[in-house]
């Protein structure tokens, strides 16, 4: 499994990922989810993965070839020459439809799950900041003011917190604070994701990576958040009334 | 889809069930999933269903109508006349093949799951509490110190509350504190989870309902626990420390 999440608000982007990757129970790994490209000035992009890992992986393989053969054929569209995300976006779904028309069918003959989805966001120079979510058969949808984030994978126990949290006026601080705590509650209850974390962020309209870093298992930041978090979870249980059974 | 949680604690039993069925997205009705039994002095049982609602209510019936037979006939076996819990857990779980080889190849032929599992709880003079969860095929697990609560349905909201709080010697203050919030967690993120509940505490050799009720809507014990937790976590939040990143 794979926890990833998205936001878009008006003070930039905000990606985190999860690294464990798991064929059934007993074959656990560690794989990177989130693949950035930036373009100095021009543009930033960032993805992050859920689902099938060959699929994922080929469907990369696809995007990163076509930027190497754009370097010695301009004709080549890429994700970093596409004149819009929203194009950018599109070529990632068409990588995506690629990829299951090769393998989907023996995929599944063999009983295996072929679904895959990856988050997609990013900024164009002169262009608004978008974040997509792409799915298995290759269309998105787009998170919008009412919906600024986006999530895949196991998303059921970081939602309530970014429910309660996240508005697209969110000022870049709490959004942190609410990303690390959504990431730190599917941790605890779901084995199959995992620590190491990365995390991204792109300040609006800056075209640049204002973090980009790898979130180990003993990072102080997260521990603390983490640990605090415990604490006033316990503080706020003992606090409340006791309901009238009791 | 539902929400149903039972714990057994050194204090006693708990169960809390939601009402709300669908079939499909658009069609959403009120049916109750908590069920209780109770032959003074000898025994109290209560049990908690979810899944597909034509299999738990013909396996109600098959139970319910072996109860009536016994009054003529005391040589049918029932729930409330079977010489142990285990036994009576057994009673439900031949109940489930029954309704489960009735109908479970036709419901398959529409594409209709017949899945269904069922919480039963409660205690007989001279025995201990005991806590079952029942499957589809007519197996069940039982509820042990070490995993003192068990879920059915919608359950990943509402584990991370219990998972934090509840061990076998929580008080019974604590623990319907931790059950009403987890149902609250279940229903804030969940539309397929729905008031009213009901709500089931057996203390421990008592063999007697404490409390048997159903919290409406407007239930102000309900409302209380829920604004308060609200605003318990909204405080937490923001006495969190913010993340180095920002």
């Amino acid at each position: 499994m794979t926890y990833c999440v998205g936001l878009k608000l008006d003070a930039g982007i905000v990606m985190m990922s999860d690294t464990r990757t798991n064929a059934g129970l007993d074959n656990i790994s560690r794989f990177r989810k989130m693949f950035t490209w930036d373009v100095p000035g021009d543009r930033v992009l960032v993805a992050c993965c859920a689902g099938n890992l060959s699929i994922t992986q080929g469907l990369l393989s696809r995007i990163n070839q076509a930027i190497a053969r754009s370097r010695d054929d301009d004709r080549v569209e890429t994700i970093l020459n596409a004149p819009t995300l929203f194009r950018s976006a599109q070529l990632f779904g068409e990588a995506m439809k690629d990829v299951q028309a090769r393998h989907r069918e023996t995929l599944q003959a063999q009983g295996a799950g072929a679904d895959a989805s990856i988050l997609i966001a990013g900024q164009r120079k002169g262009g608004e900041m978008r974040l997509y979510l792409l799915y298995s058969a290759g269309n998105f949808i787009e998170a919008t003011p009412d919906t600024p984030f986006l999530q895949i994978g196991e998303h059921k126990y970081g939602k309530p917190i970014l429910d309660r949290v996240i508005t697209p006026a969110t000022p870049m601080e709490r959004a942190l604070k609410a990303v690390y705590l959504s990431m730190d509650s599917t941790l605890r209850s779901n084995l199959s994701v995992g620590m190491p974390l990365d995390l991204a962020v792109i300040p609006a309209d800056e075209i640049r990576f204002a973090v980009q870093r790898r979130i180990e298992q003993d990072d102080e930041d997260f521990a603390a958040i983490s640990r605090g978090w415990a604490e006033a979870i316990r503080d706020a249980f003992e606090t409340l009334p006791a309901v009238g059974e009791a």
